[in-house]
Parts: structure tokens; C-alpha cells; sequence
């Protein structure tokens, strides 16, 4: 078997590079067509790889792509999740090649999606490709569920999963959308960040004002996002939001233990992997706390007034803001939602109006190692990689991982192969292709344990 | 001479329908030919008044457009002062009739630039024209210097003004960019503030960061925007800027009273003209002190992170802002602006680089009432309207009257026709047909008075 990996890496890679040319971007209404074909690429690819059944669900929303194979009666079932759909480029102009034209340079392949999610969830259709064409068979029954809305926070998963399909029954779930600690080192992560995204509208005047002749009695609508922003966050990056921070389970001694021991430089990773000057945030967290067990709030973008070329001196009727909650365990995101809409309200400055629109939100999830699920993959991780796998939390949000918990009653194995310089969500993402080879062997290998 | 200026109303305001139709945008590069169109527009439309030059200036920039009647020795020469470039027009969506499709509806006629410049500076034009129409010459000499960017804080007629050009010689300036206190209130414009207009760059990261993955250590630059502005403007609308209001002149007592006297209804200034549910600012100053004669922090706009539709989790490597200072007397443009780029420094948060861009400036101005000039416009305007001509000033910045002061050594005659109601810089501006009609016979009854 694992000469039918090695032999076949390049064919792999060329259909990788197929998949990133589509550019399933979700957010932009623009890109719908390419939606759909990402949608029929992988159902094709599931298809190609031998499995069963391999079709498009439709619905409201972008299709979800359902495959499986089931001959293994008496063997555990495996629901492989990913997703097809990725983020926006911008900024264009800040890739070194063309976001849908995959360029390998080096050991990595550069594309929007490489890493996330598409890179990681071709390693799951190879992995079992390459069981089927070595072996003729899966040593388990194996469930594909692929979708399209996982970056712009759309429901049609939801709506699909809370509807308890007879069809995605299974044993647990394996989830291919988290990043490795370091390069080699083989990594299992147990917990994932909640999200409250919303945006924050702020009306002041009903009409743009000349700011010379109205400076100075004028309601300032940026002025209002920025004074709302400094409230519910101060400038140690402590958060304010009666409440909020009531339900923040802190980590185990032991987890925070385990963190300590972890591989890390962080010079490089302030420097080298973040870009930055220095790091920021509640001194009175641990980095790994910060940015794995604790809340944050971010603003992500402020629309309104002018910002072209030149100056426009306009005082704005109205600003919009996108702010993010992410959350940690036990936080709950409807309560959180209300929170912050309670705060905002509580500290919107005099003359404006601010309405807070949720756009989409996930529950944060925590997972126990000591689940067989999870102790096989680390046992298949560490054979593949030839070292000890090591147990991390992410930042991000995988909504789908709250799903599968609330509605099929499975927990997710949190296989991840990215790097943390993959530049997910920003310019010059790329996907490190040892990796890519390694992660279709690991996944492989996975199938074989859990089969015996 | 009455008869002329009445007869001949239609006709005025159908030369002004073919200005307005000129799309002069000074601050989009795209529009430079409309710009050249106005320009040359101007120039013709002061040959067919009977000037005996009216050319062109070409240099750096947008060009000039001089015009000149020297027929009257011994007689005071006036150099009239209007702009032809016009705002931006965004957002084009909140207008009723296209911006550059003039539109009468009952007594205003609607289009960017109605009121803000171009309407008030054909009044110059049409009372020259109607004057050597009507009885063959000037009481006075006259000369005109239209420029193209007053609303993009252009350069090119402070190098030309300051360069002294012996054909700029005059004894008083006549400005026809500010606006009546109230409707058929004939008003005198005596102070205004200066500007400082500015581009804040933030640099976080060097790249947009995912904010899962980094949110709890990342800088964001656009939080940080929001706590420089929040450092240096309080809630209540105080500026704390080190230095910065040291040097405003508090107005004296009588002109204090005199704006207590002025016809005034809160509410509707409030509600109706501004739109908007209550008043902000200072709280130690009252309204007219606060829009005329103290200074203002005022961000225009933000630009930076992701405010396209839906969501996109990120954190922006940068975040501009564009951010001005409005100034009074006796504030100085580049000690204020030195102020403010030190005051940013200090309240930088940590994790950003902040960098203050210079865009352009102006100093803040207050002319003597007792002025012989000043004195017979407010004669002509009252004679006109039929009113006792009231001083007031604004809040606006009109650069040229400081280049006038220092350079020309001339006092400036702010007589302005605009209603406070007219949406300058906004959408669906206007200008109020019958002050074009009285303004055009007020500007033509004062050269009268001052060839007398």
C-alpha cells in the first residue's frame, strides 16, 4: 500500500491543482458558478475514488456533496468531513502568484484553499482512493460529507445535520481543517473556539455632513464604532462585556502542563509566522491561553465615510463594523450574542444609534483524549510521521464539530495537516506538500487500525 | 439695471444647468477632462461678460481661470474668488436626481456643486455680465481667479498666489463660498477655521492574520485606530492633544452676544437640517462656539480589513484613517499638525506602527467688521434683501482668504449665498433659486456702491 501512495504523489498533486483552480470563493455573490463546480469536482473525485455513492444535496444554500462506502458490516463507520468553498484574496495585489493558479514552488503548493480546506480534504479522498485501488475494499465503512458555506457561516449544513439523516449515522466523525503545532510534528487538537460574528450599524445624521460647517455638534458614526470598540475592549485586551466571561472554563493543570512543553520559538512565531513587532493581548493569560481557551473580540473591517484617494471632508450618516466574538468552552453563543448586544447598547455614545446584526455563530467545542477514536488517530499520526503526537487546542471555529455533537451524538477527530504559516485566510496561502503525502498515509493507516 | 437682472432670470439659470452638468470631481482621478471642461467653461463665460482677458493658468495641478476689466482708473480693484471642482459624489444611491442632471424642483436647483461652488460663483460672473450689459462698463476694476481644487486641497493656486503675480493686485477680495444664516437673513462671514486634513497609517502584521488562529495575540490596526481616536477625543467631544488649544482666541464678549441674538431654532437646526437625534460636542461651549470658533477632531473614514458582504474572519495588516483638524484663530496649521503626529505617537497602542500623512492644510482666518470693504457689502447685501445684514462665521475652511491675507495683503468679503440646508459635501445638494437671483443683484448693487 504505501508504494501506491509513493508512486502516485504526482498524480495527487495535479489533482489538487484542479480542485484550487476553482475559485469557490462563498462570501461573493459572484462566484456561485465556481460554487457549484467545486461541488461536482468532489463528487466526481469520491466517485473516482470508488465509492458507492457519491451525489449533491441540495438545498437552500450551497449543495453539500454526500458520498459513502459500506461494506464493511460489523466495522466502525467513519464521517469524513472538509469543505470546499474558500475565503476571499484580497488583497490581489499582495500574492506572489495568482490566487487560482496553484504554483508549487519549493515543498509547498500556493493557492487560495490550499490549506484551507482544500489541500486537507483531497487528503481524505486520496487516502481512501488508495485503499481501494491497493486493497480493492476500506477495512471500514466510510461516510463523506463536504461542504460549501463553511467560510461565509452559511446553515445549509446545519439545517441537513439537525435534521438527523438516517444516512449520516456513524461511529465518529474525522475532520481535516486544523494546522499541525510544527513542521513534522504530528498533532491531534481536542479543542476548537466558538464564533459570534456580527455587524455593528451605526446611524448618526440622516445624511453625510459637511465637517466644517457641522464639526463640533455633529454625531460621528466612526467616531462611535471607535468608542464602542475601546469600551468592550481596553487597550491591555481585556474585554468588557458584562457577563461574558462568566461560563470561561480555564484549562486543566495538566492541559496547560502539556502546553509548556510544547516546541516553540516565540521570536519566530511573533516574527517570522505572524509578522509582527510584538504580540498583544491579556497579560494576564499564557500566549497558548490567549489564543486557544480564552475569548477574544475583533474587528474585522469598518465601512463608511470616505476612503478613496484624496480628501472628502464628510462627517458619515452611518459606519458598519464586523466584529467577531470567538468563544471557548462553556461559553454559549446566543447568550454571548446578547451580551455583547446589551453592552453595545450600554455604551453607545449620545447621538447615534447602534443595532447589532448577527450574521453567524458556532459553539466552541472540547473533546477528551481519552476517546479510542482519538487514540487511534494519534497512534496512526505518530507511525506515519515517526513521532509522539501531541494534543493542541485552536483558535478557530469548526461549527460543524458542535454539529456532529449535538445531533449525531459522534465526537470529531481533529486530524489536521496545515502549517501555521500556511497564510489561511490571507495572501500567499500555501500547503506544504510533505505534508499533503504524509496526511493521505496517516489517514490510510487510520482506516487500517480502526478495521482490526 | 434691475430690470436687466430681473428679465433675464431664466436665462441665468439655464448657463447655470450647463455648469452643474460638468461632472468637475477634483478629488477622482478620473474625472481631470471635466475638470479642464469647467475651467475652460469659466473662461468663456467671463469673455462673453465683456471681461477684456479671461485665459487659462496651466501649471502643477488643475488650471486656473483668470479674467480681468481694468476700465475704471482710480477706481478700486476687486478680485473675485470662486471655485469650479465639486466634491465626490458617493453615495450616489441617496440621491433623488443624479448629481450632474440639474434638477429644479419648486424654488432649488439640485446637483453637486449647486451651492458649493459653482451656483455662487456664476453670481460673480452674472453680476459682471449684467452690470456691462446694462450700462456698457464696471464701477469698478475687476478681476477673477477661479480655481479647480478647492475640494482636494490642491496646490496650485497657493503657488501661483504666493509667487505674487503683479496682475493679482487688488484692494479687497470678494468670496462667494459661504452661506446666509438663515433664509433672506443677508449674511457676513468674518472668521473661519483652518484645517489640518490627514491620513493615519497603522501597520499591525505584516500580513492579514486568520483571527482563530491569532485573535488574543495579533495587533489589529484598525482596534488601534480606535484608541487613537478615542485617546485623543473624548466621549464628551473634548480634543486632548498636548499644546493644541493653547492658542485659540476665545471670541470676544460682543460677538459672543451678538450670536445670541441670532434668529435660531434648535430644534429644526437639529432635527430638520442636519437630521439627526441630538447635538454632540463640548459640553463647556455652546453650539455657535463649538462649529465656529473651537477646534474639531473629525475621522472621515476608515479603510482597511474586509466590509465586503458576509463575513470574513480576519485581521488586517493595516488600517488607514483619514483624520482632520479643524483650526481657529490663532491656531497655525504646522505646529497643530506636528501636535497631532506627536500626540498619536504617545497614544499608540503597542504591536502597531502608526504614521501621521500630511494631505493638505489651511489657516484658520477673522477679518475686522470695521473694514470700508466689509462695511459696504454689508450694505449692499441689506439694501438687496431688505434686511440689517447680520456677522457671523463658519465652520468651514476656505484656504485662499489666509493666501489673500498673506500674501496679496488684502482683506477678504465672505459674502455667501448657500442656505444652511443644501447638503454641501452630501448628497442631493441644492441651491436656493432666489438667493442666485438676489445674490447676483446684491454682488452687482456692492460694486456700485464701492465705484461711488
Amino acid at each position: 500500500m504505501a508504494t501506491y501512495f509513493e508512486q502516485n504523489r504526482a498524480s495527487f498533486v495535479d489533482g489538487l491543482k484542479s480542485f484550487l483552480r476553482i475559485p469557490s470563493i462563498s462570501t461573493l455573490p459572484e462566484n456561485k458558478p465556481d460554487i457549484r463546480r467545486a461541488a461536482e469536482f468532489v463528487a466526481a473525485e469520491l466517485r473516482q475514488a470508488g465509492l458507492t455513492r457519491a451525489e449533491l444535496i441540495e438545498g437552500e444554500g450551497n449543495p453539500l456533496v454526500y458520498g459513502e462506502w459500506l461494506g464493511a458490516p460489523g466495522k466502525p463507520t467513519i464521517l469524513f468531513y472538509g469543505h470546499y468553498d474558500v475565503q476571499p484574496v484580497d488583497p490581489l495585489e499582495e500574492w506572489k502568484s495568482p490566487p487560482f493558479e496553484p504554483d508549487v514552488r519549493g515543498d509547498d503548493i500556493f493557492a487560495r484553499g490550499a490549506s484551507d480546506d482544500k489541500g486537507q480534504t483531497y487528503i481524505l479522498v486520496k487516502a481512501v482512493e488508495g485503499l481501494m485501488k491497493s486493497t480493492g475494499r476500506l477495512p471500514v465503512n466510510v461516510k463523506f460529507l463536504v461542504e460549501g458555506e463553511e467560510e461565509c457561516g452559511g446553515e445549509h449544513i446545519e439545517r441537513y445535520v439537525s435534521s438527523k439523516p438516517p444516512q449520516l449515522q456513524a461511529d465518529a466523525a474525522v475532520i481535516c481543517d486544523t494546522e499541525m503545532f510544527a513542521p513534522e510534528l504530528p498533532t491531534l487538537c481536542v479543542g476548537l473556539r466558538g464564533i459570534v460574528y456580527t455587524e455593528l450599524h451605526v446611524q448618526g445624521a440622516d445624511h453625510d455632513l459637511h465637517s466644517g460647517v457641522y464639526g463640533g455638534a455633529a454625531p460621528n458614526p466612526i467616531q462611535a464604532v471607535a468608542e464602542i470598540l475601546c469600551a468592550l475592549k481596553d487597550r491591555e485586551g481585556r474585554i468588557h462585556i458584562p457577563g461574558f466571561l462568566d461560563r470561561v472554563a480555564p484549562p486543566a493543570p495538566a492541559e496547560r502542563q502539556a502546553w509548556d512543553r510544547l516546541p516553540f520559538d516565540v521570536e519566530h512565531y511573533t516574527k517570522k509566522e505572524m509578522g509582527a513587532r510584538e504580540l498583544t493581548g491579556d497579560p494576564d493569560f499564557s500566549l497558548f491561553e490567549r489564543v486557544w481557551a480564552r475569548p477574544t473580540l475583533e474587528v474585522h473591517g469598518v465601512r463608511g465615510g470616505f476612503t478613496g484617494e484624496g480628501a472628502k471632508t464628510v462627517i458619515p450618516a452611518r459606519a458598519v463594523a464586523k466584529i467577531s466574538l470567538r468563544l471557548v468552552a462553556d461559553q454559549r453563543p446566543a447568550e454571548a450574542a446578547e451580551q455583547f448586544r446589551n453592552a453595545v447598547r450600554q455604551v453607545c455614545p449620545k447621538g447615534v444609534a447602534a443595532e447589532v446584526k448577527l450574521l453567524h455563530s458556532a459553539a466552541p467545542s472540547l473533546v477528551d483524549p481519552g476517546n479510542p477514536f482519538i487514540r487511534a488517530a494519534a497512534r496512526a499520526l505518530t507511525e506515519s510521521f515517526g513521532k509522539e503526537t501531541v494534543y493542541i487546542r485552536s483558535g478557530g471555529s469548526i461549527p460543524v464539530v458542535g454539529l456532529f455533537d449535538r445531533h449525531l451524538g459522534i465526537p470529531s477527530v481533529l486530524m489536521g495537516f496545515g502549517l501555521p504559516d500556511d497564510n489561511l485566510h490571507a495572501p500567499n496561502e500555501k500547503f506544504h506538500l510533505p505534508n499533503f503525502y504524509r496526511g493521505i498515509e496517516a489517514v490510510a493507516r487510520y482506516l487500517e487500525f480502526l478495521g482490526r
